[in-house]
C-alpha cells in the first residue's frame, strides 16, 4: 500500500510504499469520533498489448481536492495525486487482471490522525491507498436492477456535504439501503433533501433517465457526486447526438412518463458497474417498468464504449487514457 | 479504558477493562471509508462525602441506542451501558478530581470493525470507553460567548442523521466552525436545513432564547440533537414556573425581539460548559447584543441548579444522579 503522512507545520512527507499493515488508532483518535475522513475509487486496467492503464485519473484527483476543502483536510496536488497511483500500481502490477471486465481497483483515502476530543480540523493526516483485483461487475452479462426510491430518509442538502466523497455520506446512507436490499431492490434512488421531489442519485452511482429521446440527470450543485463515469457519458453522449439535460427532473415526470410509454432507458453511471441498466422503479407504493425492461439501446452503446475504452478494444479518441 | 466486541453471530461479547492503548484498524476496515461510528459524552462528578456520581447516564444509553439504530448498529442494553460506565469509573476513580467545577469526562462509543470495501452495515463492532479529568469550563468564573448564526452551510435537514451523535454530523460542521473561528466566534449557531431560517442548535451545545419572558427552544423532531443537559434544563425551567416553547423560532423573529430590547437571555446548554451564556449573535452582517450583554438571571440560576445538583451542593430532588 501507498502512505504518506501530513502535519501541519511539515506539510506532506514520507511517502512511501509499505507492505500491507494494520493502522495502530489512538482510542482518541479523531477518525473514530468525528469522521473527518475522504475517500475516492478508481481502477487499473490491463489492455491487450500488456500495458496498464488509468482511466482519467486527474478527475478522481481533482475531485478528492473538493472533498478535502469541504472537510477542511490538506490537499494533494494534482501530479501527486497521480504518481503515487502509478507508483503503487507500477508495484502491484502483476495483480492487474488479464481478463477483459476485470481490473485493479484503487482506493485512496485520508483520514485524520489527531489524538483528542475537541470537534476541529486535525492537524494531522494519513493518505493512503489500498487496491484489490476486482472481478467482471456482470459476470452473466449485464443485468437490469430494480430500484426503490426512497421517500423518507435523504442523502444530502444544500450546505452539506453531498458533492464530497466523505464517510458521513455513507454512513447516513445505509439504513434506507438496507431496507431496500430486503425488499429485493438492489440500490436506493436518493431524492433532494429540501422537497424530497427532484431525482439526485443512487446509491453508488449517478443516474440518468432517456425520456422521449432526451436525456436527464441531476447537476453537480453541490448534493450531487460528481461522477468521473457521469462525466464521461455525458460527454460522449453530447457527441452521439443527444440532448442531456442537467437539472431538475421530478420523481413524478419520471414516473408520468412511465406510464405513459415514454420512459425509455434508465441507467446508473460510477466506477464500479460502469453503465448499470434499471428496469425498474418503485416509488410510494407504484411501480413502473422502464421501457421493456431490458436493456436500452443507448445504455448498451455507453456500456460498450467505455468498457471498450477502458479495456483498450476502442480507440481513445477523448485522450481519458493515462499509461502507468 | 472499557472494551467490549460484537460480531453478528455472537452478539456483544468480552466486555473488559484495559490498560489504553491503540487499536489496530486495517486500512480496509469501514471506519476509515463509511464513518459507521457514534459516541456520547458525559461526565462523572466527585461530591463533598467523596462519593462519586453520574448525571442521568440512562439518558445517554437510551440517546446512543437512537444513534445506533439510524447508522444500522447494534444496541446496547441501558442497564450493559451503565454497567460499563460505572466499573471504568470504579477502576478510574482516583481520577475524578476534587475541585468543584472539574470532572472525569467519559466518552463513549461504538465503531464499525469490519474490513472491506462494500458498503453495508458492518457486522463485527468495538464499544469503547475512554476518560480523561477535565477541568472547569470556565476557570475564570462565566464569560457569556459571541455566536455566530451560519447562514450557507447547515448541519442536517429532516431524513438525515441530525438526532443522532455520529461521526458525519461533527465532520460536516468543521468547516463553519472553522470560519467563525477565525471571524473572533467561539460557536456556530444552525439554521434548519429546508428554510435556513428556523434556530436549531449550536455547534456543541443546544441553545435556548428568553424573549419577552418566555423561553423557546428547536423541538427535538429528528434534526437536533436531543441533550441530556437541554432536556434536564426544561424541566427545572417547568418547575421554576416559566412557559419553554419547544418548536419553530425563526432567526428573524431573534434578531427583531433584539431590535425591539426584548431579547432577554440566549444560553447554550451541554455537557461539557453545563450553561453557556451567549452575549451577541450575528446573522447576515447585522449584530444584536443579548440583555445587557452580562448573563441573564435565568441562565445563573440554571448553570447554578445544574451545577449544585451535579457536585452535591444541592439537594438532588429530580433524582438525577446515579451514585458509582
Amino acid at each position: 500500500m501507498f502512505v504518506m503522512d501530513y502535519e501541519k507545520s511539515k506539510g506532506w512527507y514520507n511517502p512511501r510504499i509499505e507492505p500491507y499493515h494494520p493502522f495502530m488508532i489512538d482510542p482518541a483518535c479523531v477518525v473514530f469520533h468525528y469522521a473527518q475522513e475522504i475517500f475516492e475509487g478508481l481502477k487499473a486496467y490491463r489492455i491487450a498489448d500488456n500495458t496498464i492503464q488509468l482511466f482519467r485519473p486527474e478527475c478522481n484527483a481533482r475531485r478528492m481536492m473538493e472533498s478535502a476543502g469541504r472537510l477542511c483536510m490538506p490537499e494533494i496536488g494534482v501530479e501527486d495525486f497521480i504518481q503515487a497511483v502509478k507508483t503503487l500500481v507500477s508495484v502491484e502490477k502483476e495483480w492487474v487482471p488479464h481478463t477483459f471486465g476485470a481490473s485493479l481497483y484503487l482506493r485512496p483515502f485520508i483520514f485524520a490522525r489527531d489524538n483528542g476530543l475537541g470537534v476541529h480540523a486535525s492537524k494531522k493526516y494519513t493518505f493512503c491507498i489500498i487496491c484489490s483485483p476486482s472481478g467482471s461487475y456482470y459476470k452473466e452479462g449485464i443485468n437490469p436492477i430494480r430500484i426503490y426510491v426512497e421517500d423518507e430518509y435523504i442523502r444530502s442538502a444544500p450546505g452539506l456535504t453531498g458533492f464530497a466523497k466523505c464517510g458521513g455520506n455513507y454512513a447516513a446512507s445505509i439504513k434506507a439501503s438496507e431496507m431496500a436490499n430486503d425488499l429485493g431492490y438492489a440500490q436506493v434512488l436518493w431524492l433532494d433533501g429540501i422537497e424530497k421531489k427532484y431525482v439526485e442519485e443512487v446509491g453508488s452511482m449517478n443516474i440518468m433517465f432517456k425520456i422521449d429521446g432526451k436525456i436527464y440527470t441531476a447537476a453537480c450543485d453541490g448534493t450531487v457526486l460528481p461522477g468521473v463515469t457521469r462525466r464521461s457519458s455525458i460527454e460522449l453522449l453530447h457527441d452521439w447526438g443527444y440532448e442531456v439535460i442537467e437539472g431538475k427532473l421530478s420523481i413524478d415526470d419520471v414516473f408520468k412518463a412511465g406510464r405513459e410509454g415514454k420512459l425509455e432507458e434508465v441507467f446508473g453511471t460510477g466506477t464500479a458497474a460502469v453503465i448499470s441498466p434499471v428496469k425498474e422503479l418503485f416509488y410510494k407504493g407504484e411501480t413502473v417498468i422502464v421501457g421493456d425492461g431490458g436493456i436500452g439501446d443507448v445504455t448498451k452503446k455507453l456500456y460498450d464504449t467505455m468498457t471498450g475504452i477502458e479495456w483498450g478494444k476502442l480507440e481513445d479518441t477523448k485522450g481519458w487514457m493515462m499509461k502507468v
